[in-house]
């Protein structure tokens, strides 16, 4: 087997994938102070929310005052929104953020249940969408299959299927799509098959990887992907995370471990990872109530860490 | 990346290496309840205890009972103890166990603060416990390597030094040696390479590997000594592990999760995932005052499991 050297890119998806499934209303400030540190520990990419219906996410009410407050930009970091459908994104964009990533599922009960759309119908939202690029043409947008990997409700997702999606995505003209293990249900072989396929057939598309933990699997999977030839995964300070809309889905691989195990193999992340964990701790400060399964935040960093390789 | 499709072996370690470290004095009728649990799932090998000093380690002072509750036997599983020197090795062999592990550790401050010895030293006991073969013609005896990957007192270890250690062992006359990640301080690309290694460096030896999950790695490590050939390996239901004189050596990866990753890449393990949950839920009912690291104790089995495959 062997395992590359190539230097990857961490997408810190906390404040959104992190924050959506708690309860608790994180208050605005705590939610800037968050992505201020994260913003110091080497990031290149924070997703900072979502633009979805308040009333559906209330975490997320506050999106336009976030937005506004990294108006004036951090130099070096890209900051970006998810959004489920055309209404957010062209509030984000109207925002001022000019990356965001548009989601939707493979898998057509889980896209019912979470955007009450066929996937059929997010591609038709997904061409709407495409066409604020005349109005923002230095706009960027990645696309998030979820459910890449498996479905709370039907399961078993073919690699047919996803490959079929990414064509469609990419004949719509995008060539950034995110692999989205939604519910941790891959193992590292179908990550690793269906990455390589992916990466196979489309070479004109970047890649990405999203991967819960909630198996336990995140970190094998991330190393799967990897070999795979990923070069991008996104990831939440803490292991936060789960789907309003994913019975389950608990648990997106922590930034922290996702950090060290790349920077202890000698890959270059640009990440501190003891920067993340003392940002876990603030975060676990805030919300006291809530679990966090990040291995370093429970057991702590090393005497000697490596960073930067 | 290449991930094989050959089978492994999985070998339960729990009973010692996930009750050594834990107070609690758990009765021997609970002992030989876990122990027949384990027995129903598949695996085909137990490591049932220590045979180490009663006084350092009370948990174990029960190891003659419990050998004899299953002096008879139980079809196709092996029942195995842990040794760290020769008075160990006479006692399990007298109390009517055929198959051994030693163990030492590569780093000298371990072994010191372990069992009170050099690496050296103990090398001069392996030979010692060596002759009892002449008397137990039947008997197996696996070498346990600690420290392989890490250790919580000079740090790293080199490759080179468990070359050295792997030499002196098989030049002793043995071809069972186990790599063990005792404090959770490996990473996938440093277990590939030294699994890989020594595997190139002794192709008559069988490695096993015993790795800890205590960063978050257990698994991406895993597999990537599957990746490089290994195909035994130990673990520890429930996740619980740790060694008594190794300060944050918390968590063996559990042998639920390692069989549920196997499993789900179809690699055959011959083991029940849903059995072993069951005798975590078990174990946690023993022991309700320790936490379980196990991801499918906390998450659940999916609705599909694989097995057998």
């Amino acid at each position: 087997m062997f395992i590359p050297r190539d230097s990857v890119e961490i997408v810190e998806v906390g404040p959104r994938d992190g924050l959506q499934n708690i309860e608790q209303f994180v208050h605005t400030k705590h939610k800037i102070e968050l992505i201020r540190r994260l913003a110091e520990s080497g990031l290149v990419e924070i997703q900072i929310g979502a633009f979805v219906n308040p009333v559906a996410v209330p975490q997320f009410k506050d999106m336009r005052d976030i937005v506004a407050e990294f108006a004036g930009g951090v130099p070096g970091i890209t900051f970006t929104a998810l959004v489920p459908n055309l209404k957010g994104a062209v509030e984000a964009f109207s925002a001022g953020l000019r990356k965001i990533a548009f989601v939707f599922s493979v898998s057509r009960y889980h896209n019912l249940s979470n955007v009450r759309k066929t996937p059929e119908e997010s591609l038709e939202e997904l061409k709407d969408i495409s066409r604020l690029r005349e109005e923002y043409p230095d706009a960027v947008i990645v696309v998030d299959l979820a459910t890449t990997f498996g479905c709370p409700f039907q399961l078993t997702v073919s690699p047919e299927s996803v490959l079929h999606y990414v064509a469609m995505v990419h004949d719509l003209g995008f060539d950034r799509i995110t692999l989205c293990d939604t519910v941790g249900f891959g193992n590292p072989r179908q990550v690793h098959d269906v990455a390589a396929a992916c990466i196979a057939s489309f070479p004109d598309v970047t890649f990405r990887c999203h991967i819960h933990n909630t198996r336990g699997l995140g970190l094998a999977n991330t190393l799967a992907a990897y070999g795979a030839g990923i070069r991008s995964f996104d990831s939440s300070v803490g292991g936060l995370g789960g789907c309003p809309f994913a019975p389950g889905a608990t648990g997106n691989v922590a930034t922290e471990d996702k950090v060290f195990m790349f920077n202890e193999m000698g890959v270059f992340t640009g990440v501190d990872p003891r920067s993340l964990v003392e940002t876990s701790r603030y975060l676990s400060s805030i919300l006291p109530h809530v679990r966090f399964e990040s291995a370093l935040f429970r057991a702590g960093l090393p005497a000697a860490v490596s960073f930067p390789e």
